[in-house]
């Protein structure tokens, strides 16, 4: 049986996508072998690794003027490949910091050059009004985090950073909605949450923004180098790939991104209206305009009364809902492949178990 | 049906192995969801992980001195950041260059410092005799190639390198035999060969060579930040490790590392064989002690007997052995988990060929 999860990465992937992997998993369309055992320079992973470029330049509709690139290593990586490629001698890049992972993606940057906090919102349940955000114009960038999973805040509207690069981490909603490509240079997610399994990161940037930069790092690190290759420069993440490939087909067949607009808006205002309906038992620490649609994060009463929760939600089918550490409380993912059913019987547990305990 | 699987990395899986991941893929263990599902940080990929890595410290015999990291990025990333860890200004490393493979790290090092070749055996037939290597006694390290992809050579013996750490590219026969690990400062090696699927690489390094080592790094770089954090710093790519582990698992049933050298030993001595045999019609172009167990290339009389060979052995069942593009001929990939029957099949399919178009 397949449980209801709702983990924050790796996260659920949508069930016909992992049944025909498995089906599959032998025999790739009677090659005779695994996707997983096939040459990166064959052609049927070539098929797999360009339908892959395709479908995402489609479904996110990628303008002409930037390059899709698959890499690996996660967020981290990027955390420090940015600053690596952009943050030039004499430069200063400005950060906006709106949960643990801006913090993280700042600290990385120190390590190589200028930085410099935009905005802060420390303790991170909000999203800061555009009157907040104090940009440089000599910015070599600005870096954003769209979607702070930890906290369970996410811009609704992305601020204006005029003619200085609008560089963002996107890991934790690409694809949640129809997004403006065109007003980043870079945008950058680890695939675990929307997009496929671990192992595997998406970079969509501008083309003139990557020509040449880097040129004092090794090709293996650069952008550029990706680029030229079509991301075959070495051998790429295979089966990750593959598995995006299958996840960008399902996301493609129930709507592309406005279907994912719809579905997670749903999916979210179904959980928000259960949390607002028992406000003496459940309170979300988030103002109601930053509330995000893919991490939705809540207290109890007591931290007694949250292991509870846990317990007999799982008992009940229902699993991957503890906060993160640094957080505490309950989070809930719904990612694009989390099912609308399943956050109908999370929210009919939540009703029951807040009139039972409260 | 499988088919007989010689490619050269993504290369074949045991298929036993492939069977129990299909098995468990939409519900790995009774825990509802496939592991790719699973967080990183829950209990369940928490298991795997902790297994694959003490598997991999246990099939290897890896000495206490030494950590066990999991990386991403391939082969290309270790290229750069080996010389951005160990390469400190002032200093030069000594590079043999064996191979195609050889030359690339070399000149990703390049980009970082002042790198010399401790010895060139282009056109790459041989492995360097102990006497063609002058080695730098004030190098930053000693860089070397265990195994040549792409011409086929392997080294029989590791040169010794003194005091100077010796760093050697693993990726083609890495748990090939029982390997030496205290003689060396650093092994990588990317998994898509002996150890798993792509989208993994595997470093095994001494403690107090990384300790401070690339202080000027930004941490998610660093190869002290993924000891630090038994490489669980960020997400790692969970379903090749938890496929890695399963390999592990296979490779320890089969015998270990002296099982697999006895199992690697008669596979390339019945594919030797067959090539010597025919001496007019099979032509292996590597000097005889250098000869590779993992990658046996050689040549037919004309290019259209080549194209041939491949075409008709892709109709009796047996692929992926096309040389790489640099080289040209045959290439027949040997890795740990090609069954020795695969071989069997391609000596018989060879002896006939020769006969019918000698």
């Amino acid at each position: 049986m397949r449980i209801h999860n709702f983990n924050a990465g790796p996260a659920a992937l949508p069930t016909t996508v992992l049944e025909r992997a498995q089906q599959e998993l032998m025999d790739y369309r009677g090659s005779g072998m695994s996707i997983m055992e096939h040459s990166h320079r064959g052609k049927e992973y070539d098929e797999v690794h360009h339908a892959a470029l395709s479908l995402l330049r489609e479904v996110l509709a990628v303008p002409s003027t930037h390059h899709v690139l698959l890499l690996s290593g996660g967020g981290h990586t990027q955390f420090a490949l940015v600053p690596m490629h952009f943050l030039t001698a004499g430069k200063s890049a400005d950060y906006v910091i709106t949960g643990g992972w801006s913090e993280k993606a700042f600290d990385e940057a120190k390590s190589v050059g200028s930085v410099r906090e935009a905005a802060n919102t420390k303790p991170f349940t909000r999203i800061p009004a555009a009157s907040e955000l104090s940009f440089d114009a000599k910015a070599a960038y600005v870096h954003t985090t769209s979607n702070n999973t930890l906290e369970g805040t996410q811009w609704q509207a992305f601020p204006d950073t005029g003619a200085v690069p609008h560089i963002c981490d996107m890991s934790s909603d690409f694809l949640w909605r129809p997004t403006p490509v065109d007003r980043f240079a870079l945008i950058y997610a680890a695939a675990q949450k929307n997009v496929g399994p671990s192992g595997l990161t998406v970079v969509v940037v501008r083309k003139d923004f990557i020509a040449g930069a880097g040129a004092h790092l090794p090709p293996s690190l650069r952008y550029e180098t990706y680029a030229k290759a079509e991301s075959l420069y070495n051998t790429p993440p295979t089966f990750a790939i593959y598995m995006m490939r299958l996840v960008l087909e399902w996301t493609k067949q129930h709507g592309g991104l406005a279907g994912m607009e719809a579905r997670n808006e749903k999916k979210a205002a179904a959980l928000y209206r259960a949390i607002d309906a028992a406000p003496h038992f459940y309170r979300c620490p988030v103002e109601p305009a930053a509330r995000s649609r893919m991490n939705v994060v809540f207290r109890l009463p007591s931290e007694a009364l949250e292991e509870r929760f846990l317990s007999e939600a799982k008992a009940a089918g229902l699993v991957g809902m503890k906060g993160h550490r640094s957080v505490g409380g309950m989070r809930v993912s719904l990612y694009n492949p989390v099912e609308p059913a399943s956050v109908d019987v999370l929210v009919a547990f939540m009703d029951a178990f807040a009139k039972k305990n409260a």
